[in-house]
C-alpha cells in the first residue's frame, strides 16, 4: 500500500463521473478524494454527489479496502506495541438492549487479552455504549489518547468515545452521509466501521452483525453481505476479523435504557442475567480470546470466560475500569447508586397465549420517547428511564399478566411509550413453531478460523 | 397545476431517499425542493445528492414536467400578450458551426411571427449565440425585460442573454450540476431547457436536437429520447412543441468562429451560404411559421421563408435588430467592419480521395484552442479567430489541396489547432457509401402536427 504522491492531482468531477458511470476507482483516486475532502479542499456538494453515486453504483472489494485504508490513515493510528498482550476489540452494528460491550471489555481483559474499545453514542432506536457508561456516576469517556494508552496498560481494558485524532475523514463523511441519504450503503458502512476500529491499533476484531426487526439490516442477506465485506476488508488490511450474524428480532436481554442496562451488565458479570445476553457474551468472548491467542479454540474461550466470571475476576475488572475512568465503583455493588426514574407503569397482556414476537424497533423507539435515546444528535439523554421486559418470545402469558415495566420521569412520554410497547408485543394462541437461533452464522475468512466449528 | 401551500413542509432527506430508492416524487415534493433550494433554505450538498439520485434513477414524465414547471415558476414568466402576433422560438442543443438562431430570428420575424429569443454562451467545443452576436461591434445582449419587450414590439425579434428574473432555479441548479457530474441527465437537461424557453412567454417552440460527433448526444437514440421528453413536457404545459433530430456529424456550414459565423449568416440571409446551413434554416423556419399560424403547412412555411429572403426583407430585419440592440448596422453590408484575425494558415490534404468524415468535436475544440470558445465559464472569447472549411463530407480532394483555413492571432495556438484539424478530416479512396440525412426525424406530439409530413 504505497502512498500516492501528494502532488498527483485528480479532479473531483472526474472521480464523481467515473463512479457515476459504474467504473472502478483506483486506490490513488480514492486516497486523493478522502484526503482532499478531509483537508477541506473539496466542497461538501461534490462529495455528496460522489456518495450518492457510490450508494447506487456500489464498490468493488478493492475500492472498499482502499476507502477504508484512506479513512483510517486520515488520522492517528494508535501504536499499542508497548503492550505485550494481543489487542482485540468487538464491534456491534447496533440493536435494542445490546449491552455486550460493557460485559466483554472487562471479561476479556480479565482473561488476558487487551481490549482497547472506542465506541459511539446511541442514535435512532438503538442505544450507544457511551451513553450506557455515562449512566455510571462520574464515568469519563473523554480520555486523551495518552490517557487511553495508560489505562489500557494498567487495566487491560478501557472504553472511550471517538477522539479528534482518530479517522477524522470518517467523522466528516458520516456527518455528510447523515444529511444526504447515503448512510445505508454497505460499502460506506464497512469503511466507516473498519477505519475507526483498525485505527485502535488492534490485532484482531470480532464483529457482531445484527439482523432482524431491531437491527439496521432487517434481512439476513443484507447482514451477511455487510459481514463478508467487513471480514474481507479486514483481511486485506492484514487483520484477523470474524463476523457473527446474530439475532436482533427481539431485544437482547430484558433491560433497555442506560442505567438499567448497566444493572443487567453487572448481573451477567456476577454469573446471572438473562440467558440470551449471557450466551451471546460468552460466544463473543470465546471468539475474542481465541483470536487473542490465549486459548486454542472458541469453545475453550467460552469455558475460560465462564471461569473468569465465576471467580469474580470479570466483575473486579469492571470495577477497576470504572474507578480508573473516574466512575463511582460503589455503583457496581449497589445499583441504587445508579440513576433511577421516579415513576413506574406496567404494560399487561389483554389475553392468554404465547409471545409470538416483540417488534424491537418499536421497543427501542419507546425508550427514545421516554428520553433514554436521541432523535437528533444534539439531544441529551436521561440515563434513568427505560423498560424492563418480563416476557420474551416463546413465553406463556395470561390475560392481565405484566409484559413489561416502564420507568419514566414525564407522564406524557410514558403514555406514548406504553402505547408503542403494547403494540410491539404479538400474543398468539400457540407457542411459536420455531425460535430464531441466537447465532445465525459465523463468517471468518482468515485461514486459522476458516470453516472452524465453534 | 395548483400551487402547494408554502406551509406544507417536506424534509430534504426524505425527498432524497425517495428518489434514491427509485420512487416517483409528487409535484408537491418537487415544487418544495426547487423553491426551498432557490430561496437558499436547502444546502447545495443535499441538492447535489438528489441530482445524482435523479441522474441514476431517472424521472417519470410527470416528475419531469413538475420539475420544469417549478423551475419555470421560480422566476418571472414574460407576459407578451400585448403583442398580437404568435410568439415562437427555436432552441438547439448545440453543435459546431450552428449559427441558425441568427438566421431564424430575423427571417421568421420578417415573415410575421414574433421571435423572443433568450440564448446562452458557448461552453466546451460548441459555440454560443450570444458570443456570435457580440462579434458585431456594439451589439448589446444584456437588455432588461422591459427593453426586450419594447424591441420585440418594434422589430418582431430580439436576441438577449439570460436575465436574473428568468428561471433563477435553473441558474442555481445548472451551476451545481456543472460541478457534480450531473449535467448529462436527459430529465435535467429537459427541465433546464424547457423552463427557460417557456418562461419567454411563447406559444410554440421548435427544438433542434443535434446528434452525431459534434453533438452532446452522440447517439441518435439518446437524442430521440431527449426530444420526446421535451415535446411531451411542453405538451403537458400546454405549448405546441416540435423537435427535429438533425445531423451534427460534421460541422454545420463552412465557417466556425464568432465573426466568421456572422459572415455566413449574412450569406444565408442574402440567399447564398452553404447548402446544409441554408436547408436547415429553411426547414426550421418552415416549422416556426407553421406553428406561428401564418402558413398552414411546413412546406408553405419554407416557401414563404425563401420569398422573405429573396425580397431582402430578412436581411433588412437583421439590420433593424442589430441597430435596435446597439450594433453597427454597417457591419451587415461590409464584413470588413467585423473583427478579423491577423493571420491565416491552411490545412491541406496529403492524399487524393474523398472526405469520409469530419470529426466535429475536434473542429470545435480547434476553434476553442484558437481562442474562439471557452474552456472555462470565466474565459473571454476572441471574436476574430476561427476556421473556414473548404471541403465537406463527400467532396473529392487532391493531394496538396486546401481542406481548411485557420484564422488566428497567436502562432502557438494556431499550430495546436492545425494539428487537431488535420486529424479531424478522414480521407478515403472512394466516396462515402451513404450520406447522413440533414433531418433524421421529426417528433411532434400535438394533434395538429402529429404524423404530418413535411
Amino acid at each position: 500500500m504505497s502512498a500516492t504522491p501528494a502532488s498527483h492531482a485528480f479532479r473531483a468531477i472526474d472521480v464523481i463521473r467515473k463512479k457515476r458511470d459504474g467504473g472502478e476507482l483506483s486506490r490513488g483516486e480514492i486516497e486523493w478524494l478522502v484526503n482532499a475532502y478531509t483537508r477541506g479542499d473539496i466542497p461538501d456538494y461534490q462529495v455528496s454527489a460522489w456518495l450518492m453515486a457510490v450508494f447506487l453504483r456500489g464498490m468493488a472489494r478493492a475500492e472498499t479496502a482502499a476507502l477504508t485504508d484512506a479513512m483510517l490513515r486520515s488520522g492517528e493510528v494508535l501504536d499499542l506495541s508497548s503492550i505485550a498482550q494481543r489487542k482485540v476489540d468487538k464491534h456491534s452494528t447496533g440493536g435494542v438492549g445490546d449491552k455486550t460491550s460493557l460485559v466483554l471489555a472487562p471479561l476479556v481483559a480479565a482473561a488476558g487479552v487487551t481490549v482497547p474499545m472506542i465506541s459511539g453514542r446511541g442514535l435512532g432506536h438503538t442505544g450507544g455504549t457511551l451513553d450506557k457508561l455515562e449512566a455510571i456516576p462520574g464515568f469519563n469517556v473523554n480520555l486523551s489518547v495518552a490517557q487511553f494508552r495508560r489505562a489500557l496498560k494498567k487495566c487491560g481494558c478501557c472504553m472511550i468515545g471517538q477522539t479528534a485524532e482518530i479517522a477524522p475523514a470518517d467523522r466528516k463523511l458520516y456527518a455528510l452521509r447523515d444529511v444526504t441519504g447515503t448512510v445505508e450503503s454497505p460499502y460506506l458502512i464497512c469503511a466507516s466501521i473498519m477505519s475507526k476500529k483498525l485505527a485502535e491499533g488492534i490485532d484482531a476484531l470480532v464483529l457482531d452483525v445484527k439482523t432482524g426487526s431491531g437491527a439496521f439490516m432487517k434481512k439476513e442477506s443484507e447482514a451477511t453481505f455487510l459481514a463478508e465485506l467487513m471480514v474481507e476488508t479486514g483481511e486485506r488490511m492484514g487483520k484477523k476479523v470474524v463476523a457473527l450474524i446474530t439475532d436482533m428480532d427481539q431485544p437482547l436481554g430484558c433491560m433497555i435504557g442506560n442505567a438499567l442496562e448497566v444493572v443487567e451488565v453487572i448481573d451477567v458479570l456476577r454469573g446471572g442475567g438473562p440467558r440470551d445476553l449471557r450466551e451471546l457474551c460468552l460466544e463473543l468472548a470465546g471468539w475474542m480470546l481465541h483470536l487473542g491467542g490465549v486459548v486454542d479454540s472458541v469453545a475453550a474461550g467460552k469455558k475460560k470466560s465462564e471461569e473468569v466470571i465465576a471467580s469474580g475476576r470479570a466483575l473486579d475488572k469492571f470495577r477497576q475500569m470504572v474507578e480508573l475512568q473516574g466512575g463511582d465503583p460503589r455503583a457496581i455493588d449497589d445499583p441504587r447508586k445508579l440513576p433511577r426514574a421516579r415513576h413506574e407503569l406496567v404494560v399487561w397482556s389483554s389475553k392468554n397465549g404465547y409471545v409470538a414476537s416483540i417488534q424491537s424497533e418499536q421497543v427501542g423507539t419507546a425508550c427514545v420517547i421516554l428520553g433514554g435515546g436521541r432523535e437528533r444528535k444534539e439531544d441529551s439523554v436521561d440515563p434513568s428511564v427505560g423498560i424492563v421486559l418480563h416476557k420474551k418470545v416463546g413465553d406463556a402469558v395470561s390475560a392481565g399478566e405484566v409484559l413489561a415495566t416502564i420507568y419514566y420521569n414525564e407522564k406524557p412520554r410514558a403514555a406514548r411509550a406504553r402505547e408503542l410497547l403494547t403494540k410491539s408485543f404479538q400474543i398468539a394462541d400457540s407457542p411459536p413453531a420455531e425460535t430464531r437461533p441466537l447465532i445465525h452464522k459465523v463468517i471468518a475468512s482468515y485461514p486459522a478460523t476458516r470453516g472452524e466449528k465453534n
